[in-house]
């Protein structure tokens, strides 16, 4: 999977910092699962020790490499959009879990007025305002990578088209997609659905 | 209520720092919400400039605060204890959430096994784990004060005597309750259910 840690592995492909990137196979899970620190994937190891939870990775490897804003309180900043991020993704989770067809329906019904077309408007009015490309500040952050992974996943897998009324959250998409260190990740990467 | 904020006074509180608490009735939130950057509470004021989520205020005031370890990596070992209690919290939302008595009964039978006994006794293995009476480092932090708080919640308030067969866990509430400043911010804070 992409999952909770592609957030990260584009962090390590906007870095340019060589990684192994261990996937777990369904079948390895059971065992592998007690050897982790909270019994849940993504896990980074830094020189052997463990480091679980997807958005505490990616905050750490964002001080590491440089991603992190300026001072504390512009990471304080991404890090707000980021936990924005975060919350839509558990209020839509009962929607991408369904498995019931009918059900899955009726709960995009409630969610896309509720939930769905808020985010998007809410991400698209804070990108104009910030008015440089970014989200926060001038520079790229881990907080342009979380948001591009996600409206880029929502765009290309889940809500194809999404993103058509929302020109410059599209624009954005697309320019992160060009940068050639992302893109030849994205080139490169497994090809998997979720 | 202390709600999400709790944690974030706390910090102030242990700190020493002062600060206004602004709290918000019910019936002046219609009016407030479209002043908050995205429509929740709550929100940190610094010098009139905006912050919200929770747990970013968290971390923001502890790194301004000394209460964030002594480097990058004990501060992210703080953020994943932080982020596991966010999980927990998510799980047992529905149970905290449901106003019907007799469904509240039946989704804390499922969560008691699932999610609350497991949570307990993992967060009791690391307290003993770590063996200093904090929960990274030998030093109080925000991942204490946050801990510390969901248990204090807990045992006072939703699951009076869950602590019981966590000798540890127990030790550790009564330990920081006991410190002066948080004693006096507990005994003077507003009287509130949630
Ligand atoms: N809050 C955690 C959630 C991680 C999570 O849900 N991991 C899933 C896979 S994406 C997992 O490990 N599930 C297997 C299990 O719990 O046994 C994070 O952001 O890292
Ligand atoms: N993830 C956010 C959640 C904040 C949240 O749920 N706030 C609630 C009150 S505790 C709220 O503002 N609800 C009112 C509303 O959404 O209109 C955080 O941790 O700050």
């Amino acid at each position: 999977m992409m999952g909770h840690a592609e957030p990260a592995r584009l962090i390590f492909a906007y870095a340019g910092v060589q990684y192994e990137d261990e996937r777990v196979e369904k079948s390895a899970w059971p065992k592998t699962k007690p050897t982790t620190p909270h019994g849940q994937l993504p896990v980074l190891y830094v020189d052997g020790k463990p480091l679980s939870q997807s958005r505490v990775i990616e905050r750490y490897l964002a001080k590491a490499f440089g991603l992190a804003g300026e001072n504390d309180w512009e990471m304080a900043k991404m890090d707000e959009l980021v936990a924005c991020v975060e919350d839509f993704l558990i209020e839509i989770h009962p929607w991408f879990k369904e498995q019931d067809n009918a059900k899955k329906v009726e709960i995009f019904k409630k969610l896309i007025d509720s939930t769905i077309i808020p985010f998007i408007t809410a991400f698209e009015t804070i990108l104009v305002t910030n008015g440089t490309g970014y989200f926060v500040g001038d520079k790229i952050s881990f907080a342009d990578l979380a948001i591009f992974h996600i409206f880029w996943f929502m765009n290309s897998k889940i809500l194809p088209g999404a993103l058509r009324k929302y020109p410059k959250l599209l624009e954005f998409v697309d320019k992160i997609a060009a940068i050639d260190t992302i893109k030849s990740w994205i080139n490169s990467r497994p090809k998997t659905e979720a």
